[in-house]
């Protein structure tokens, strides 16, 4: 069998040749840890930037904003995301619609009538404390405590689930967020 | 620019050829709705069978079928699970350890000294209500209901995510579970 | 430990409830087998498009059209595209931007000048026979011979691989594309 | 609405024993960049250490260590690799089969009889010159050279694109293959 042989001088010329165009372009849709903790600590102060803006503008800035929130963290435009908020009950526990988070964030729907705004609640503090993360690739999931605390420095703990995609320009998009109070036993 | 030509009698022998040979071999290492709804009754099913086996063959044989059923259905093998169960409680509210697992399902395991083991409670019957499923590729996720109901007819209803991923031999694995019990509001 | 207990009668009318609610929203952004053969196939349906583009409306109309076409079923706004024509050399044989797709596939391009147009040599059927498919998830890898054939009935076979991803908006786009001449041996 | 409330005391002791399992567990199934460059790197170590023992210890040998370099690289217990190798002619140009891989790699098997091993030709380097990488989360695709130099200087350049997905064990298996002798022109 014949293959295509150069001379080693003629090669070697190649080889510079090469050596310019060696430089790989490198895309990568995949994501990271840090990644997804820089995702998770995004809605922490996205949560908080929604409370100051209620304080200092009211509750058509906040709402504006929590949009803007809703429209960048979280996957709606992707067709529904899985979201259980920790204290939403039946028969609106889950907001699979965008609507039904916006109105969870910050109320004033009469479409959900239970809704008082979670974010309104004058949070000073948010802060993540993961068990276990696993990336899937095209996905990652975490799982761990959230703390809120409010301006009396009283503090809530949930459990909560979080379910991230990337989107096509890169973006970490909130997928699933199954968010719990924690469960007293008897 | 030349390129390899055939005449037509010829490209027409080649071409009977390339049918014998038209069957190609598929491998799909996605996820279809169908598999995930599978996967969900099968979890149900287990569930069942594993309280079946504590009343007709004692714990032993329970515990023994439930460490099977981890085995098969979660994702251990792989470094880690995300569950959060309905019914445990801090310090001890994620089970990302098999041990973990074993120990809410069946009880019995005195680093766990709070289970009592949530399958040996007598379920007949388990039924899945999905809001919402979202399939990212090589996982998918799962929001919705899941009830439970005992021997006496009473009835346990628990907001549940689950996220499932295919490991190499095409079966789905939980590899994140979080359950929680209806929020009652004020 | 004390669940949540309602009566069956209760329990029953939650149940009629859930039904109504009982139709999940699912989205899948895994691929299908029809979904990579449909991209395959509509990869030879634009490729004859240009051709007949050029004979009845001329070069810029086909160019035109060529570079929708790379718009729409290529990965180029990821970033880059792994693509290795049939017919380049060095030290342009790999088309890494849409401007070396373009030119392949249409030609007139200054800065490619060993390009004369793929797509505008006639090509009367453009027929795809699978050897192997490979759906990962979120990707898709295909495996085969693609056949042209002229006017004049000549016939051209070609080795190609295909990689296929999908964007947010559900369509598979080619993120690598190596086709190559048969190897003819000694 | 009442969330579960502690006071500042109780709360910070509660963060207190977080901070002791602020440790997460991350388990990351996506591919690194690095994992990518490693398995190519390895696949040309491989190709030259089959070489090697079949100069040093003859046929068996180098057909025992490649049949576990395919074992250990490629992913035919997947189902099937999409491999079509440089030199290989039709009707048995792509190699779907763990066989197919082994009679290019070291010959001697008369179901493939045109083949004469492709590892054992003395190759003694193997450059891999990277033009471009997709990571697209479970699956990554490469495209670019790879030069080998035989014990007289003499060089072959391919174009070589591989798709690579990781195992259940977090190992990078090639489930594509596709080389080719570059194009000459006219």
């Amino acid at each position: 069998m014949k293959l295509s042989h150069w001379v080693t001088a003629a090669a070697t010329m190649l080889a510079a040749n090469l050596l310019v165009a060696s430089e790989a372009v490198v895309v990568d849709r995949s994501m990271s840890e840090q990644e997804v903790l820089d995702a998770q600590q995004g809605w922490c102060d996205a949560l908080l930037a929604i409370g100051q803006r209620y304080s200092s503008e009211g509750h058509a800035a906040a709402k504006a904003l929590a949009g803007q929130v809703i429209d960048a963290a979280y996957g709606y435009q992707m067709g529904v995301v899985l979201f259980k908020p920790t204290l939403t009950v039946n028969p609106q526990t889950f907001r699979t619609t965008r609507a039904g988070a916006l109105s969870y964030f910050v109320g004033g729907d009469a479409s959900f009538p239970k809704d008082d705004g979670f974010a309104l609640k004058g949070w000073k503090s948010c802060d993540i404390d993961n068990a276990a993360i696993f990336i899937a690739g095209d996905s990652a999931t975490t799982l761990g405590k959230v703390q809120f605390t409010d301006g009396d420095g009283n503090k809530t703990s949930v459990d909560k689930t979080w379910v991230f995609v990337k989107d096509d320009l890169g973006s970490l998009r909130i997928v699933g967020h199954h968010s719990s109070l924690e469960h007293q036993g008897e």
